[in-house]
């Protein structure tokens, strides 16, 4: 059902690299695509773009539909469309599917030249960084010189901060949205369980599942319903799910009986059919080995010193996953250099999800600074 | 090696029931088998005795050792032992592996007799209910009629909570330490994840593996490590690992590199070996079951009505999976009723974990307890 202010029907478009890309793992991809969306229009300056990163289970369909008949529009289609916060009147929006990913882009299903084989297990582990990198070479492809702004939220928010670090000549606005300059050890820890859910499945074969019409599918149900749990937080669980059951009294079986147990393993079930596991597991990675401070937040001053961007930073109150102290480390290097930062610490039920939702407060934060920076040439 | 104060050498015992139990479930055990230990002596009176639940991991191994190699004691030997917190001088303390366990009572492991083949699938799911009526029978086959305490932490602080509202006039005292009356919607998607985890690794054949020589290591793997990282908090983990790694620099392949990654594939690992997954399972269904107040907290006063005994709660700071709010329901619900309660929230930062541990000030509170308990007679 296409939606209020809607950016209406839209289509995917491909970029092929023409250029070898070398990869932090010492690897090199010898051509690639990237598969990516625009909304708006590029004005002639060429100086209304705005890229938007995609966090783990994302990708570049940000709005719209794709046809008529689509159930859902693109997953942050509440910020982004005409006279939205995000106003394709305004700017020139572009979402891509990182490298790595399953929705397009050059992934482990697709086919390696050398081998005329699925890559597999042989696709390298790509890094921030190397999403960065990609990126850029897209946003020169569409001939950009200088982003407006990059924005992302949770991954998509260190590819965003990633972006001021390693071309600070190429954004004049920085939005990152709870996400944190490095994974703690507790998220580290639940990403070593989905990953050695979807190791550990037989139907994983190492990595290399595609040519057996294999599907790991046990394991990638596991990791996602892992993954639900902690972008939820435990208040909007009580009040969402609370201890209902299904039926009256308790079943004695293993079947799931509370509604929060069949809400999970409901989303699990519609997340295998449109996610790859090996996707999975390399997205998981690049969060765990981002770490531009090198595991020392206090570095983070001196990494920030290149940064020419101003910053816009939200967290929200109920983020567990990201909580708002991570985010203000970030504002504190930020300052430390002088760096022109809001920040905005949203109170949000919703957990670590809440980036994705359109609470009015933090759509207002996100309307005001995108009308400011449209404003000023 | 033998610790300072150890009970020193024990020994198990079996309690053979006579009679059969029934079950919540509709079911009934015709027979059962319950192993058990005790540390101290029973005086003449035979009112010095403890009963001590354990959690879901646990049994009835709390103290000493087997034999002089053993490498570790029982897992409350900080305790429990002479001169410790409760004291085996004065009480005669009393551990007992729970129904349906995997050290030594009956079991899905266990022959049924009917069939003469393990269990397996076929055990009844129990609850803590079913629990605190089978430990019933057994303090009866001791001589004891009214126990001096029930103590336990977690699914055993639920146990105790049980035995208070279930047998008003068969104890004296109540401890219930980093416990809920009930779980929240999150526990039970944590209990879900494990669940699943176990029940769709194929070498679970449905429960039936024993015959099989099967062991759905990869299930119980997964339960364990995710368990492991909600038993902590941030802040423990965070001091513990950090973002510590094995090897400097990144290795760009899927083997834990990240020390918190090997810590719970190491912890896993030795996990797989000791326990059941049919006992996992099933301790899982008995925490997400148990709700004396039957999905209104505010029942909780009412159900306490009939309660005899004197509590101590102790909940700890970090522990977000039983937060001291939780802790505080029931101490609420016990003062509607003008029953005489201590209450101790405990600056701790090891989180849920916290209550197997040494902590200065949550051992004196425990040994001044049952100081003040012994010397009321």
């Amino acid at each position: 059902m296409q939606e209020k202010n809607s950016v209406g029907i839209v289509k995917e478009k491909i970029f092929k690299s023409e250029e070898s890309l070398p990869l932090d793992c010492g690897e090199k991809l010898e051509e690639y695509e990237l598969v990516y969306e625009t909304y708006g229009t590029l004005n002639s300056k060429k100086n209304n773009a705005v890229l938007v990163c995609h966090a783990l289970s994302g990708n570049h369909h940000l709005a719209g539909l794709y046809t008529k008949k689509d159930k859902y529009p693109g997953w942050w289609d509440n910020l982004i469309g005409p006279g939205k916060p995000l106003d394709t009147k305004k700017f020139f929006v572009i979402g891509v599917n990182n490298l790595g990913g399953s929705h397009g882009s050059t992934g482990p299903k697709s086919i390696n030249p050398k081998t005329k084989k699925s890559w597999g297990s042989k696709f390298p582990i790509l890094t921030v960084n190397d999403w960065v990198n990609s990126q850029k070479k897209l946003i020169s492809h569409l001939g950009i010189k200088k982003l407006k702004a990059v924005i992302g939220g949770s991954l998509g928010g260190m590819q965003a901060l990633q972006w001021s670090i390693q071309f600070p000549d190429c954004l004049s606005h920085t939005v990152v949205i709870a996400a944190a300059a490095n994974l703690t050890a507790q998220n580290i820890a639940f990403n070593e369980v989905a990953r050695q859910s979807i190791l550990t499945d037989p139907d994983f074969n190492k990595g290399d599942y595609y040519e057996k019409k294999l599907v790991p599918k046990r394991g990638l149900r596991l990791a996602r319903m892992l993954g639900h749990i902690t972008y939820l937080s435990n208040d909007v669980m009580k009040v969402k799910f609370g201890r209902k059951t299904k039926t009256k009294g308790y079943q004695y079986s293993f079947s799931p009986e509370f509604e929060v147990e069949s809400y999970l393993n409901y989303q699990a079930d519609k997340f295998v059919d449109e996610f790859d596991a090996n996707t999975y597991i390399r997205m998981t990675k690049a969060l765990d080995y981002f770490d531009p401070a090198k595991n020392n937040i206090k570095n983070l001053s001196q990494i920030f010193k290149k940064i020419k961007s101003e910053f816009l930073v939200i967290s929200f109150t109920s983020d567990w996953r990201f909580s708002p102290d991570r985010s203000k480390e970030i504002v504190k290097a930020l300052l430390d250099n002088n760096i022109k930062v809001s920040y905005a610490e949203i109170d949000a039920a919703s957990g670590h999800d809440a980036f994705l939702m359109s609470n009015d407060h933090y759509h207002s934060i996100l309307k005001n600074y995108f009308m400011k920076i449209f404003n000023t040439k």
